[in-house]
């Protein structure tokens, strides 16, 4: 055990002159509860005490972990966590200093948030939060929104700093994208998805729905006068199925069973089927996974009936709950076209996904890609290759990864007691979904309501089905939890617990 | 009369402490020759004898403006026109400096240029290129390149260091764009078309491929079952084919006559179009625009047939011979679609245009837009908001079409002369066609292929042709004139010109 203390560094006139020294507390190291964790704890408390005042510098992760004699990768987790929470600010300059909490959004009121917030490891975080804390403004818990606060640091503004004193180039050269920024997207999926892709099988896109688009374009003026029919997953990415209607492909809806996932016995029945669109590795909304033999199976069909299998791997940078399965288009590259994008990862502002396609359907959406031309930036490309070839796109995402755990494990405990409910997906990615036992898509509208009500935005699942009548869904709620600080969310979801239980009380 | 010297400071150990004075010559306001121009001879000419070296600072417009008694604007442009050139460089610190001559791309040899560039308003400027000077080193004269050298200054860079130090959104709030990018695009055309567009009616796109694909998309999904018929410029846009062959709608040429443009004739027998895409104030490629008669049957014929105008209006920022008329979509803005983008007037490496749509063919497009998602990076967006919003987008123009137009003066000289060939589409933009009289299609592709044997790219006119028997185009060749340097742009010049020289004499 550790008694020891924090000196933060205060701003006066002379910057960083005086000093403010709490003590931390004690550091247990038999405890179940991490280290990093009982560091943050000790921190926040400290922070939400006014003991430390906004704007204060803490120390260095160095000088914190040599005076608590720990690791100083355990500080850097204490110091993203309350980075998370929105407790910490990372400087311009480079440094660390504490947030002004009442800034945040509308929705969190300290003095009600505190004993939540405090003792995130003992009682259900979420459950003190009562309806006053809740004003009008909207916390926006839609479903994949990543937390994007923290991302323009230092690496980030120079990457874009350099991109831009470049003169921009005259042309396109390539449809394909800038060749720095393809063999750097190459490497990403080989660290974080174990595929061995050539930079010449990759096409930068604009984000994941340009990538559809293009897939789909070429796919359609393949087939210049028939009929097209493509599977979709039900319930599935509601974008997918208006993409396909602005082209006039028919959507063919395939069930994903809560448990089982895609229904792999109707999709044999399919016959005719021109492209099949699935989230094979998380599938959204419903978080389920395919195993090894469903993936073979779905392949063995996909060749028996020459399907094109287009694979949208929207956000499994993000494991949590179990190790990652790779991709489909590694067992088969020439049959599996991979479609991701930066949008979960880093931030949909950037507009920036690919599409990795060998063979001919490779050799298709290339020559599709020529003709509709590139529509992505080439200062963007050229500020995304710098940030990722000098790893600062891995080491954001390992930052996030802790983060969205620490989130995921709050919530899970958040929602374990509550009767009639079960949450689910929570296996990977920055989404959960609440199952309402016993429940029907009336009460589930109503639920929706109520929470909008008080100022929170979540979805309905029934928003995701295709076609109820194929598919009879569990009614439930979607919701993100990476965007809003962690204090706002522990808040957000203490609100839909109360409707939840008003609910069952009815 | 007035005998000055100029001042021009070299940089050593410490900065800008040595001085060069050379003398500019004698200036003569009785001359025909604009005093703009004899400055930039006279500084040419003390670069090219070697009296100032690389890197010495220019003395600042103010001050040699008051040294020679002229207005600052005269030495403003003298420098933009060497800049032009090549031969004045701006610094990341906004110091203006002798370039590097030399490492211009590989044809420039200087020994060669020297004569041809000291006395452009004298001879046919590049007359005295010979073969030699170009060696492999490909110049890219394709048409519809800008210069985009110097793109990269302070107001550039500034507004994209500010856009990269915001937090990246985690969502895309509104499909059409950013507000502020959307008003400043409205202020844009207002300044540069005459058009009072609202800001609500403007749409970003990613350039104008983006827009022309979510303009078809929109019309393709309003038509579900129907098969569409568009009619297209011949010769015309070849990309715009392209579009149209992957959404699976037909092409419907409709003539384009090289004096008198658009064939309203055969547009009157045209029964059953859905749309009609058009480039009525500068033909791409031909130049020809239409009158306001020939706006005016339009438009009666569109109201008639119920035809959507899609107006493409890709290079109107650079009006050179004449006045520019105001665009179709100002006359009937319900039933005209207006295009246009950044691509010419800043860089098409931001991959930033718009559509301006209103009444029920806006709805449907922002409708498309909201289901197949904004292609264009909020970053970018904000930062382009910024160079517009401080008026540096239209510095920038100013400056361009002060040199474009010095560009287009030199080539109407350097082509004045030549037997059975007349230069066109000058009027306005950053190409030009050289019609070959009494020359078929054989002898276009074989002095585009011998021009590009020499290391220069060009393309023959008859590759802009939907259909040679519709519409029987003279042989010719389109090229542009803005990227290279002037230097590089009139030794390739010269070598066109040999080309075709040595055909008549076959």
């Amino acid at each position: 055990m550790v008694q020891c203390v924090v000196q933060f560094a205060s701003p006066t006139v002379d910057q960083w002159q005086t000093a403010t020294v709490i003590s931390l507390g004690i550091l247990d190291r038999s405890s179940a509860i991490p280290l990093h964790e009982q560091i943050a704890h000790g921190l926040r408390a400290a922070v939400l005490s006014g003991r430390v005042g906004v704007g204060d510098a803490v120390p260095s992760t160095r000088a914190l972990a040599a005076d608590l004699g720990v690791a100083r990768g355990t500080v850097v987790a204490a110091y993203e966590i309350l980075a998370g929470e929105g407790y910490l600010l990372t400087t311009p300059g480079g440094g660390t200093v504490v947030a002004d909490i009442v800034v945040q959004p509308a929705v969190v009121r300290p003095a009600v948030v505190r004993p939540a917030v405090v003792r995130p490891a003992v009682g259900r975080a979420a459950s003190v939060a009562t309806p006053e804390t809740v004003p009008d403004a909207q916390v926006d818990l839609s479903p994949g929104r990543p937390r994007t606060e923290g991302v323009a640091d230092a690496a980030w503004r120079s990457a874009w700093r350099r991109a831009a004193a470049l003169d921009p180039e005259p042309d396109v050269d390539d449809a394909r994208g800038d060749g720095v920024l393809r063999a750097e997207i190459a490497r990403h999926l080989g660290r974080t998805r174990g595929l061995d892709v050539a930079a010449d099988d990759v096409l930068v896109t604009a984000g994941t729905s340009d990538a559809m688009l293009l897939t789909l374009v070429s796919l359609r003026s393949a087939n210049a006068r028939k009929p097209l029919r493509v599977g979709i997953e039900d319930p599935g990415y509601p974008r997918v199925r208006m993409i396909l209607r602005r082209l006039g492909i028919e959507p063919v809806p395939i069930p994903v069973r809560v448990k089982s996932g895609l229904d792999l016995d109707a999709l044999a029945r399919q016959r005719g089927l021109d492209a099949l669109i699935v989230t094979p590795n998380h599938h959204y909304p419903l978080g389920s996974r395919l195993d090894a033999d469903q993936r073979a199976r779905l392949l063995t069909w996909a060749t028996r009936e020459d399907v094109l299998v287009i694979e949208d791997d929207y956000d499994s940078e993000f494991p949590h709950g179990r190790a990652p399965l790779p991709p489909l288009s590694l067992l088969d590259p020439s049959r599996v076209v991979l479609i991701g994008s930066l949008s979960k990862v880093l931030t949909p502002a950037v507009r920036c996904g690919w599409v990795v396609a060998s063979g001919a359907a490779g050799e298709r959406i290339r020559a599709t890609r020529e003709d509709l031309d590139l529509p992505v930036s080439l200062v963007q490309q050229h500020a995304l290759a710098l940030y990722l070839a000098e790893g600062d796109l891995a080491r954001h995402a390992a930052r996030r990864r802790r983060d969205y755990r620490h989130r995921r494990r709050l919530l899970l405990e958040a929602f374990a007691d509550l009767p009639d409910v079960e949450l689910t997906a929570t296996d990977g990615g920055l989404h959960a979904v609440v199952l309402l036992r016993g429940r029907d898509v009336v009460a589930e509208r109503e639920i929706v309501a109520e929470v909008a009500a008080r100022g929170i935005r979540v979805e309905p699942l029934s928003r995701y089905a295709v076609s109820q009548a194929a598919s009879p869904l569990p009614a439930g709620i979607v919701f993100g939890y990476a965007a809003p600080s962690t204090v706002v969310l522990l808040e957000a979801v203490g609100v839909m617990i109360d409707v939840l239980r008003a609910h069952v009380d009815r």
